[in-house]
């Protein structure tokens, strides 16, 4: 048994159990490609990259061998551990001598890098070698033995290998010797490691890890964190006690790197006021600051949450980073509690804000995943538009790789009940069932079709199915073997419990149509304007696919007529299509003027015209053009 | 005669011949009341400042005297110098023996701190001594020494006294020693001393500080400037030559102050590809990158121009010192082209999104001038909502007092045919015609009532007046000596030629009512609202103003009811407010979310309201409540 990233297997403040990587078998479909692109392609991309940005020659340095000068910034260990994550996981489902061959590289060069006395850092060993833990704001040394700790459990719990294990070991005690209540005060200025301090600690059974990880939770909000530039304690989430947060603020990976590990906490030690920080915290972000790819961080400046209702279209942030921390809080989120609201977050996430960060071929990556762009600018360059092949600061590459290798662990549960299928996707499902165990195959053509189905291959005794009813599916229906049904929806998941029976089937019918999304009038930019969702999957319009002479960033649809949808497998790798009426609206009336009094001046000439949205994910595949996800509504 | 900031009276390429601050006075109205504030309050203000944030005493560190550390940033002198060129603009017309010894005590600091070899800078002679101009990019020498010379020049025109002056010229030749052909290469990466320089020739008739200004011009574009973190060259405009830029890119105030400075060149030397490139580049700004406060610049990162019509109402940036930069490029556009619409933007700019920039006290500034406000957050201390009392990077405050010093330095002009009243306010104005001398008195209640009464009551000859007719007055018309005539309009001014005798009147009479205004549909946060300009104002809703309940973030305005208008002399030092019919638009109905689809859910829950505006400048003079520029329409 393989797990994966997160086993709440002995949490006792856990309602569900999460699956082994290797119970969980995705079985061809959309995911099954994009983790294969992910295994052919990204993680040797990723290996390449490490070496030729200077990560592996970093750990070098560190370790007394290495040629030149390291290379920044201070964080570029966390590149390699996370990288290394991603290897773990796929190794646990996916066996490949190549990739142990390179994670064996890597691996010796952390081991060579770790101190006599467990440390283990290139940046501060190589640069700054006499001013350990000088800057915990910005200096990064958590943050990194967090990726390593995580990285070194996913490659254990994969193959057996030690070493990463044995490694992060030493250096968490000697975190533990250096912090703690009569020791060095101090928190991390970037969360990371309290979520895979507590993963060690499940890990190993050592409770000083999950001691170290409340006491760095317990230190913020008391101003120990003060130089950031970016406004002061907020950046980095030192403006409030954990407990008595209310608001997700500052730099948003940060924030939601710090709720995921607080929602591990709580899953080991069911502090109350946790979670009810927790519960505050996911209602302000989600009812505020949370766009509808599921995109998080609407500033630039300071990679942050911006204010209530900000959620600028061009000019928002959304890094890749903060929509896979989105994605491991809600899991953790649901893990708790078995709410549909944390899962239908997840999936939004996973679809949209978190997929668009990667492109087609698994070789290039967004670092920031705006909802309009207004294409190429020759002279200018603008960002964010095609996505690199790698990053000065890459953080998002090798995050979303690991999180493609451990995809099937975010798909069901099991608790004392029985199983819940959260996500679906074409699979092989094995969980533990009272006291025996059940194997559920599930054969569906999601996200591009709704009907999912579910047969029993293995089973014994009663046990109790859950089916997730996702919040945009107007209408679900079931057919268990064969029959129409009722659904007995309990929160949010179709439930059903009964003896199943070797061959049992299920075939769940969720409504799947284009659909018109409005946006909160508070929100400015989306103000008079909709969105398309089709499922899972939100949709944008990118220039390349409109009627030749339409500039997108002029049209507007019709939302008085009905949107048509089509199959196209000739198109980015096979996708359905919205189509809708609109127009061309060429604002020329206007001239060079930018404001006029209000009925002067001709409305736009408007063409009447044929629209054509992709899913979001897929932007920015064919070179630069201009894209939107909001559209005016031509009645506007 | 005691000239201003601009003196084109020798300049070969100037339409029109800038007159002496101490020809024009300002006899009571809006405009003086500002100026006895910047007076009485701002100006002794500024010297307790710069007393307190260190800028004197690094001036004497400088001087081997002073005590502790130099106190960041590296452009405080500069701070010291724009409040020099203020008090010398003030002293032009406005006798006062206190700020002459204050004057006086910061000029003999500055002195003391030049080098033998006329060096000057603190920051890098206490610091950095041995690292003179080893960073153009940032170390803003240059920066600091153009802001030298502006106030040389001022407190010489206005005093006689030619100490700053004699400093200048030897910083200069020193600066001339060391850049040029044949010499270093460089030109610095805030641009300043471009527009100095050339007013320093215009007073010493130097011929090598032009040479030198245009020098440092002439290497922009060829990738001097690379170190910046904000996306490149384009953050100090040195992605292309100067001549070639057709738009407005990067750091809104460099940006700006550089367009300054090439049109003081082409002032003085008529070439013709240096007036091109601003026409273009003018064009770009307001038809693309223009806030309808006159307000520019549209990102926090890199306090950069945005991408064409970005323009966010909340997070916008438009600092102050940009408006003020767009002043001083307006102006100079209007010496050189005698073209309306520069006196246009100019006057948008100065009633609006510069005013905003001071308190109506005199005591505080805003930095930045956000066109939407929440209020208060009392956990996370909103920035940009109230003016603070002085700035880190005290920039604007001392920016603005030299703008309010001088500021009928912009009311008017000349040429070989007579006179041009560009800005109308309560003024005598004495100005050379023909081989004579006209003086015209000008009564007015701008900005609150629209008729402008000019009395002749001095003149020789003919010679022809010109008024402009402001581009918001719909409508215009005129009595010459009692008797209504047909306006003869040219190049947008109302031109009339003729003997003028002692005792001949106009009144001109603008159309001035409030008025709807709607910007561009790429415009994304204003769709579908509207704002409000009466006369040269632009309009806001403040929180305070409205009816109990009422929350502005909510409201609408009902775009089929005309507008109400009332002189309120217990409001805001005396304002006219305007009145609108609206609604307060609760969105209860949306609950905790923030999408839904089109048509589900109630529309927001609507109470009919009487909403009150005030005019932009004004806000944030009662405490920190929410404020919005652009208001949804109710039928939208």
């Amino acid at each position: 048994m393989k797990l994966g990233p997160v086993d709440t297997s002995q949490s006792p403040y856990a309602r569900h159990r999460t699956l082994a990587l290797s119970d969980v078998r995705l079985d061809g479909g959309f995911w099954s490609t994009w983790q294969r692109t992910n295994h052919k392609v990204s993680l040797r991309h990723g290996f390449d990259q490490l070496e030729r940005f200077g990560n592996f020659n970093n750990l070098k340095l560190a370790a007394g061998k290495g040629e030149g000068e390291y290379r920044r910034p201070v964080f570029m260990d966390s590149d390699v551990y996370k990288w290394l994550e991603a290897i773990g996981y796929e190794l646990a489902w996916n066996p490949d001598p190549e990739l142990v061959e390179m994670a064996d590289h890597a691996i010796k060069l952390v081991e060579g890098a770790q101190g006599e006395d467990g440390y283990l850092n290139s940046y501060w060993d190589v640069v700054e070698p006499d001013r350990r833990w000088a800057d915990l704001d910005h200096g990064h040394e958590l943050y990194c033995a967090g990726h390593l700790f995580q990285a070194a459990v996913a490659y254990y719990r994969a193959t057996g290998d030690r070493r990463l294990l044995d490694v992060s070991c030493r250096f968490a005690d000697y975190i533990d010797s250096v912090f703690g209540p009569g020791k060095r005060i101090g928190t991390p200025g970037h969360p990371e490691v309290e979520m895979a301090l507590v993963e060690l600690f499940r890990e190993t059974g050592e409770r000083r890890y999950l001691d170290l990880a409340l006491y760095f939770v317990d230190q913020r909000g008391h101003g120990l964190l003060q130089h950031s530039r970016f406004g002061g304690g907020a950046y980095y989430q030192d403006h409030i006690p954990v407990r008595e947060a209310s608001t997700v603020e500052g730099h948003a990976v940060r924030q939601l790197y710090l709720t995921t590990g607080v929602a591990d906490l709580y899953l080991e030690t069911g502090e109350g006021a946790l979670l009810d920080a927790l519960m505050r915290q996911w209602r302000n972000m989600t009812s505020r600051k949370l766009f509808i790819t599921g995109g998080l961080g609407s500033q630039h400046a300071g990679e942050a949450f911006g204010e209530p209702y900000e959620l600028p279209n061009e000019r928002c942030y959304c890094e890749t980073c903060a929509q896979i921390a989105s994605i491991m809080w809600n899991w953790r989120m649901l893990l708790i509690t078995g709410e549909r609201r944390f899962a239908d977050l997840l999936e939004r996430t996973l679809y949209n804000g978190f997929l668009s960060g990667v492109s087609l071929d698994g070789r290039c990556y967004f670092y920031v995943n705006p909802l309009m762009s207004r294409g190429a600018d020759p002279l200018l360059g603008r960002k964010h538009i095609v996505r690199p092949e790698w990053h000065g600061c890459a953080c998002c590459p090798p995050n979303v790789m690991r999180t493609l290798s451990s995809l099937q662990h975010y798909l069901a549960t099991t608790d004392e009940s029985g199983v819940q299928i959260h996500q679906y996707a074409p699979s092989t499902i094995r969980a533990a069932v009272g006291n025996g165990e059940a194997v559920l195959k599930i054969e569906t053509n999601y996200p591009w079709e709704g009907t999912v189905k579910l047969t029993v291959q293995e089973s014994r005794g009663d046990w109790t199915l859950k089916l997730r009813i996702p919040n945009w599916s107007a209408q679900a229906s079931w057919e268990v073997n064969g029959r129409a049904e009722a659904i007995d929806v309990q929160d949010g998941y179709a439930t059903l419990r009964r003896s199943w029976a070797v061959g049992d089937t299920i075939v769940l019918t969720l409504a799947m149509q284009p659909t018109l999304i409005e946006a909160h009038p508070r929100v400015d930019p989306t103000r008079s304007s909709v969105a398309i969702e089709r499922g899972p999957l939100v949709y944008c319009f990118e220039g390349v696919d409109q009627e030749q002479g339409v500039d997108i960033l002029d049209a507007q649809i019709d939302v008085s007529q009905p949107l048509g949808e089509a199959w196209r497998s000739d198109l980015l790798g096979g996708i359905v299509t919205v189509e809708a009426d609109g127009f061309s609206a060429d604002p020329v009336g206007w001239g060079d003027s930018l404001y006029r009094p209000l009925g002067h001046g001709a409305a736009p000439a408007r063409q009447s015209t044929r629209l054509t949205a992709i899913p979001y994910y897929a932007w920015a595949n064919r070179g630069a053009n201009p894209m939107r996800v909001w559209i005016p509504r031509s009645d506007r």
